[in-house]
């Protein structure tokens, strides 16, 4: 809790302690979370997300630099799902972001936790809070917009882009349209390439055919020469002023929501797993299941009946 | 239960009506399964994942070929995690594998459950359990190779084939190196564009990099040509046999244990989260973390409290 003084503070050595603290999931953790939580809820949270290989990291390290003009302070939440067996940030130390290494006012953090239960989204969600806790104006966090726990990440931003890029294969394609739905703007990235107008009316089209929803603005960048940047920037703001507060504190509503059912089946699995199963019983019951003498479903109810809600 | 009878005489639309009960988590699925598992366990599981555009889906399709030619029967997962937000599988009814829609010894399910808590996971173990108990002796299970979960799905398969592809992007190559440490063996699709020897050899150096771990064999594809998939087949075949039996046995208790804890986690959430809290006391404890009166470690905290394991 010294160290969640130290963060508040304005610590940066303590607020990188504080992190790996949070995302090894330490029994310190909690404490320092507690300790924060209520400074936590004046940045603005924007969400990135987009399929590999669309840009999203030139893109952030732009808008990173874009928020800085501003002269508020960046946070940059970066989420590796890719690591899940690596166990370390594989683009972690990448080279990219090095612009603002020197940056006092950006802090850049990779996030690649094991852990599961949506340890990822638990995880990345109070790395946020620690930034929002240490007066971090902006933070962006980017993920690869594929697996559910990658899109929970983003989905209750204050505001969410999903960056798209012309020319990818069917598979991409694909993948893209499964987190249509949690844009609040579209990003086309590299947008000097041939196909971006394609790709831009193909969007428009596939938006038309849900009337009911706020069409969202559709951006242009090439995150790598800088061009578009200033426009998102505006359009970002744009979009916030029009939503309002009422979208806003809706929004915190929903990632409060989040925030509490996710770690409570978390605590709850990590409390109650190993109270209804020593190492030995479950050994036994794996060996069982395995040889087909009890199926898991069996097991699992006979567990379960021995649990009492007060 | 009748469907689990009809299911283990052969009849196709009960597996089909089955699998969509277990995928949905209808209060039917677990008598299902209760039923038809002591009849699972003879079927090889083979795991295919990569990352997406290394062509997976058409690989797959040549190895349904060659599995069928063997004279057995075919059971094919495909699990699409983009689909989290879409609530239906978008490559689902894709026009790839029309080639097998007429062989009545070939079964394609694909998956897209917007569960969480690993919810993707066990109703994908669930319909290869279905596949299983309903006589198919090779079960073929794809997956895109990001996220935790997609990972979780395909690791403890009898075997588990990752698919890389020259020349993709520095994205793409960092989300392979995920994955790397659950490959059995490697199949460098699209093996006739350029960069596949530099892509082979690069894998080797990274793979001597460990040299605790057995060299996973690397084998050369076309499959759009159907070029190397014999050679596959044989590879795969012959890595089986040397794996042996206690390397099976040994599989098979992973992926009994893997579904022991994923099943009882989501078991134990759903039975207890809305135990411990009804829908108002829900709202209104979001409320309270979103105003930031509480933080949600203490939140969850006072709620796991009125726990008891007997």
């Amino acid at each position: 809790v010294q160290l969640a003084e130290r963060l508040l503070e304005g610590d940066v050595r303590g607020l990188a302690r504080a992190m790996s603290l949070v995302e090894a999931g330490a029994p310190e953790a909690a404490a320092i979370l507690r300790a924060t939580y209520p400074r936590t809820g004046s940045a603005l949270v924007i969400g990135v997300t987009g399929a590999p290989g669309s840009g999203k990291s030139s893109l952030v390290d732009r808008l990173v630099a874009a928020y800085r003009g501003g002269g508020g302070r960046v946070g940059v939440v970066a989420v590796d799902p890719s690591s899940a067996f690596s166990g370390g940030a594989i683009l972690g130390d990448r080279v990219r972001m090095q612009n603002h290494a020197t940056d006092a006012d950006v802090f850049i953090r990779s996030m690649a936790t094991r852990g599961q239960l949506g340890g990822l989204a638990r995880a990345t969600n109070d790395v946020v809070d620690l930034l929002d806790a240490a007066r971090y104006d902006t933070i962006l966090v980017e993920t690869v917009g594929v697996g559910q726990d990658e899109v929970e990440i983003v989905r209750t931003a204050d505001v969410v882009l999903v960056v798209l890029v012309p020319g990818m294969g069917d598979d991409i394609q694909a993948i893209k349209a499964g987190i249509l739905e949690i844009a609040d703007l579209f990003v086309i990235n590299k947008a000097d390439r041939e196909g971006a107008d394609r790709l831009h009316a193909e969007l428009d089209s596939m938006l038309a055919l849900d009337p009911q929803r706020a069409r969202p603005p559709i951006l242009h960048t090439v995150a790598v020469r800088d061009t578009g940047i200033g426009q998102l920037k505006l359009a970002i703001d744009e979009w916030l002023r029009r939503a309002g507060s009422k979208r806003r504190a809706e929004r915190r509503r929903e990632r409060a929501g989040a925030r509490l059912d996710s770690l409570l089946q978390a605590k709850l699995v990590q409390r109650v797993v190993e109270r209804l199963l020593s190492g030995a019983a479950h050994a036994e019951l794996v060996e069982r299941i395995a040889d087909r003498r009890i199926d898991p479903y069996t097991a699992v109810e006979a567990l379960l009946e021995r649990l009492e809600v007060r």
